[in-house]
């Protein structure tokens, strides 16, 4: 099965026990609007090629990880669309969570990824009780505080920033331990396979910048021009386009020379290259 | 250690490694406003007696247990509280945490707050990793959806209330999973301390609408006569005053009975009869 087979299935496996009779329909259906259908996916099948890089010697906890960490980042996206930040009505395409059911209802739905991100990891680690815990706080880690995304997106509620943590915990993070839990899952050591996650989180931050200024709305789903618009530091806007595209390529090469050796490398750095082209605006991508 | 100082102390572990210059200085600030002081920690607390009465062979990992059932409550009120829900300006005798940081703040300060419990959970297992996915599982049930809090929350955004399934996850369900896990936490059978947990969730509802009804905002920190003003279902307005008394008498008494055969038996039922009296509004409570 192909990866984002594999991670589709896991999605629907987690969200499966949330409908029936005792959960509040409305509720089901919100969550799944938060869910599917997805964008790249692109945090949960990196997850995937390093458990398979690593053996995939666990290949139901390497999809439960790899879904854990999609819901933990569409539980962000929900938060960080409601009113109270970033008050965005679109969402991949369509309406945002909050604007198609209410902000009680999205508060909910961010709630109840959360929980059931994690209660997924552990459903499948029954088998490996000895990896859940070093899983869990790997993924915990990159979304919760002082080290995720929960602490990054709070930097917006003090009087001054501060930009490296801020990117860090709020993009790098959940990148980092996409990589990092998809070797744990395996049973290899996570460690060495750090530096590829945090410079593939680097390289996706600029990405999502060059986006903003150049793609066009219908092609990412969302309003562009919104780092100009909100002040937001952005590395289109202070390298220039051209600029931030050069910085894009020398992450990426950062990211591939940052993969251990290991009998999936060469699959890898493929999947890396195929990612990063196929989210760069349709006029910026070069022929393969 | 008494009960109520293990509870604080793993609540303080819990949330010490939220802040240091990491961590963005408010949001710590406010995560720490929203779990201290606290009010009567009753769930933590029955969850520490029941493995006290299993034998308490492993007692970091039951502390951390009660943490992170308090947390994730504490989590609830922060939400519950927000402008989209209650929109309620105090809590526990002061300002709710969006009243006095503001509704970005209060939202990622719930959020932050169920990330900590699990991988509070997670951390002291590490001991105990076949005892993690088991308390886990029971913990997230208890407040995800389809069975927990975040399902009983989400009726509310429904046409149709299914009433029975409204109070079991809004407030059955977390004290299910206080006895149950706090037996699992120990390595005891969760099931036979199943009964004691729901007929005490049962309990305390009755009681919190007793409150609603007859006692003073300054005893219980929140203002009162809140089920009146928002319609909601009430055994204190069903049953009337002493109605509902005698409703906690039998729930209470019920609660007891299903305690199972233990060494600290005795110890359990003291310690009920004394939460359900300091409960009661003062003008309700009887000689011990």
């Amino acid at each position: 099965m192909d990866a984002m087979a594999r991670v589709e299935g896991a999605l629907t496996t987690a969200l499966s026990r949330m409908s029936g009779p005792g959960c509040p329909p409305r509720l089901a259906e919100a969550v799944r609007h938060a869910v599917f259908p997805g964008g790249s996916r692109l945090r949960p099948r990196l997850c995937l090629a390093v458990a398979a890089a690593c053996g995939d010697d666990a290949p139901g906890l390497a999809d439960a990880t790899a879904a854990a960490i999609e819901l933990l980042h569409c539980a962000s996206l929900v938060h960080d669309d409601m009113p109270c930040f970033d008050n965005a009505e679109m969402r991949r395409g369509r309406a945002s969570v909050h604007h198609a059911y209410g902000e009680p209802l999205a508060l909910l739905v961010g709630d109840a990824l959360i929980v059931v991100a994690f209660e997924q990891l552990a459903r499948a680690g029954t088998a490996h009780p000895e990896r859940i815990a070093p899983l869990l706080l790997m993924v915990g880690g990159s979304v919760g505080a002082p080290t995720g995304i929960i602490a990054g997106q709070a930097w917006e509620c003090e009087d001054e920033i501060n930009l490296s943590e801020y990117h860090q915990q709020k993009t790098g993070a959940l990148f980092a331990a996409a990589t990092m839990a998809g070797a744990t899952a395996a049973g290899a050591d996570p460690e060495a396979w750090r530096a590829l996650g945090e410079r593939l989180g680097e390289a996706y931050q600029v990405l999502d910048d060059i986006r903003d200024v150049a793609a066009k709305p219908e092609e990412i789903g969302k309003p562009t021009g919104q780092d100009r618009a909100n002040d937001r530091p952005s590395a289109a806007l202070q390298l220039g386009l051209a600029g931030a595209v050069r910085r894009l390529d020398e992450l990426s090469a950062a990211a591939i020379a940052a993969i251990p050796d290991c009998p999936g490398q060469a699959a890898l750095q493929a999947m890396i290259h195929q990612q990063v082209s196929s989210l760069l605006p349709k006029k910026l991508r070069r022929a393969a």
